[in-house]
């Protein structure tokens, strides 16, 4: 099975991606385009950091869109800390793309990742427009990558949903690997679909889909300037919001898989972790449990050790209980790969020896137990490892 | 110089240290003892952190006294995670000392640092009670290094106070290394003074010294489970709250040194990190920004790396400043080394290879302006090396 038929695109997009030079490898794509034949839908969810980068700024003015045509995207340059040059550079390229496409500019939206602080490189980018344009086709797998910064990989997923009496296609794609501690979206992550969106239903339906997937996931805490997350549907309905159960349901899987694949590829990581936080009292509250775990350092360097030290999980646990309403050493369980390791607030006797090999596993599984309510939420992070050091202390000299 | 004159011990205090073989390595101290002739007065503050181990929800309840008469201390063991056995064992640890002495037990306080999870060594430790007692002299230098874990050297600060026609000495130890982020005090420190407080302030003193100094360092955002900062006087003064402004200044001196050697001696530091931040429209607002920028994993890379990576600073403070009422991209102003390098909203153009080699020094400091208002606030922190990997992947296996 190859890329085009394993990640099919949906109906009504055309993609493009290519190397325009912006990154100092001049081996790897750095520049694509995401295009729509007819006015489209798109929902969109974006960084909280107080510093959001020019397309960031740009892009929230026209979210939500029921007439969106093209979303160029750049990695290399962030685009981030660039002050009024930032701004102009970023409106500049909407307003060439819009020309060549014959669409309005307020129908072009734009994304850029890469390092923050350095002047956009918008003549590079300009004089590869035309060939962008140009090169548009029926695969995804260009433009996914064209977004890679550090990423070893790129990332993809795809379903099909059947509704009613139709079948539709579900295919997103993600950059991610550092700065990655998303506060409402991962850096870059698209996804598309031919199914029915309203525009009316779209936004609360991104933010929701976001809250599941993406924003349950941590590389280094992190929230990077220009995260953004982007749903858009060649398929636009008129109306109130109606979304059947199971295309909501689509989405939320590829969104899911491309949180983890985001997750397992974090910058050095040699473990994807997964933490199950049971018998929350809320939502929120295990939420904040599985988010200090997730984050803890030393946490994370236990796992890259593969040493079961659940003292710092507890520890983590404590943390995230912080200002809850939890009493002072409640009684909570921990296990790690399947094995019991603290019980009802109690240790438990255990192989110290099998269940650090059994932690040599790519997949690593935390589930701890609050034995408080009914809530249960899961996340993805990666562990801490000396390679992570070494690329963020070389990435930008 | 040597040690003792240069911390000398204030009246009315004895303290000891001794290797009773808690840790592995048998050729390091592990147990302490601080002792007050007579009846003293103690404040404390300690980690807000859930799973509090079991030292500091047994001093919680003794918080604050007017007749303290020893603490005794060891590391190697947390006694954190340990159940209702580590209560018991701390039970006994305190009413053997009590024995002792032959004080009463709620005179007698407990601290214990070191691994999460392991049963509490109470056996080794009980049959080194009388040489820790026999022990009891006038140097504090025995139990600064009996608390060491994975410090590479004992922390201490001394100063002496004129107020009135009286010299008051000040002496202050602490340890620090891992899982340090403290929220309420640092790991475990200790301030003891022969200059005059009483039970009705020392609490809000105690507080207040901690606000200024351990709360404002982090070395891996993990906070532990068994901070605790200690104020001891051995001159307890009746009545209600009176503080001489020299004395209150004195005592926070020697806790930002005790702070700063904390933050500089952190696992795999190279670097020890001023950041300092102005122009904030509150203290709150201005922490916000400086635990977020001292926290940040690829703020910290970059320093370890001496790379002017700017934007992740810019990153940071965005990240600080969410939920507040900044603006976003606010014009704000962020200096390395007193080197300009975003001045109100625009790059610099500033000389990258200098300024990197400027950062090879020891103490790195970063200065930000909001020019939002008048407050300023400064922490302490470390670069992140591969030291600190190395270190955590392996301390307990």
């Amino acid at each position: 099975m190859n890329a085009e038929s394993e990640f099919p695109i949906p109906s009504g997009f055309l993609c493009s991606g290519l190397i325009a030079g912006i990154k100092e490898d001049t081996t790897r794509k750095d520049l694509g385009l995401i295009y729509t034949e007819k006015d489209a839908v798109l929902g969109a969810v974006y960084t909280r950091n107080k510093f959001p980068s020019a397309h960031v700024q740009y892009c929230k003015a026209l979210t939500p869109s029921n007439s969106f045509r093209a979303l160029v995207i750049n990695s290399g340059n962030a685009n981030a800390g660039t002050g009024e040059a930032g701004k102009k550079a970023n409106l500049k390229l909407a307003s060439a793309l819009a020309d060549q496409l014959g669409v309005s500019q307020s129908q072009v939206f734009t994304s850029s990742t890469g390092i923050i602080g350095e002047a956009f490189p918008i003549k590079i980018i300009e004089s590869s427009l035309q060939s962008l344009v140009d090169g548009l086709g029926s695969s995804c797998l260009d433009v996914a990558e064209a977004i890679m910064t550090t990423d070893t990989r790129p990332k993809l997923a795809s379903t099909t949903v059947k509704s009613g009496d139709k079948t539709y296609t579900i295919t997103g794609f993600a950059k991610g690997s550092g700065m990655i501690h998303p506060d409402m979206a991962t850096m870059l992550s698209y996804i598309l679909t031919d199914a029915p969106l309203t525009m009316n239903g779209i936004q609360s339906l991104t933010k929701k889909v976001a809250n599941q997937s993406f924003n349950r996931i941590s590389v280094d805490g992190d929230t990077s300037t220009n995260d953004s997350f982007y749903l858009i549907s060649s398929n636009p309905m008129a109306g109130k919001e109606v979304i059947a159960p199971e295309i909501e349901k689509g989405l939320i899987s590829v969104a899911i898989s491309l949180a983890k694949q985001v997750a397992a590829d974090g910058e050095g990581a040699r473990h994807l972790i997964e933490v199950c936080v049971n018998g929350a009292d809320s939502e929120e509250s295990g939420e904040k449990v599985l988010k200090s775990v997730l984050t803890s350092s030393l946490v994370k360097t236990a796992i890259n050790g593969h040493d079961p030290n659940w003292g710092r999980i507890l520890m983590a646990m404590g943390n995230g209980l912080v200002d809850s309403g939890f009493e002072d050493n409640e009684p909570v369980s921990i296990s790690i790969q399947s094995t019991p390791i603290f019980d009802r607030g109690e240790p438990v006797r255990f192989d110290r020896s099998a269940l650090s090999t059994a932690m040599s596993d790519f997949d690593i599984r935390i589930v701890v137990d609050l034995h408080r309510g009914g809530f249960s939420v899961c996340g993805w992070g990666c562990d801490f490892s000396t390679e992570y050091v070494h690329i963020n202390a070389e990435y930008s000299t």
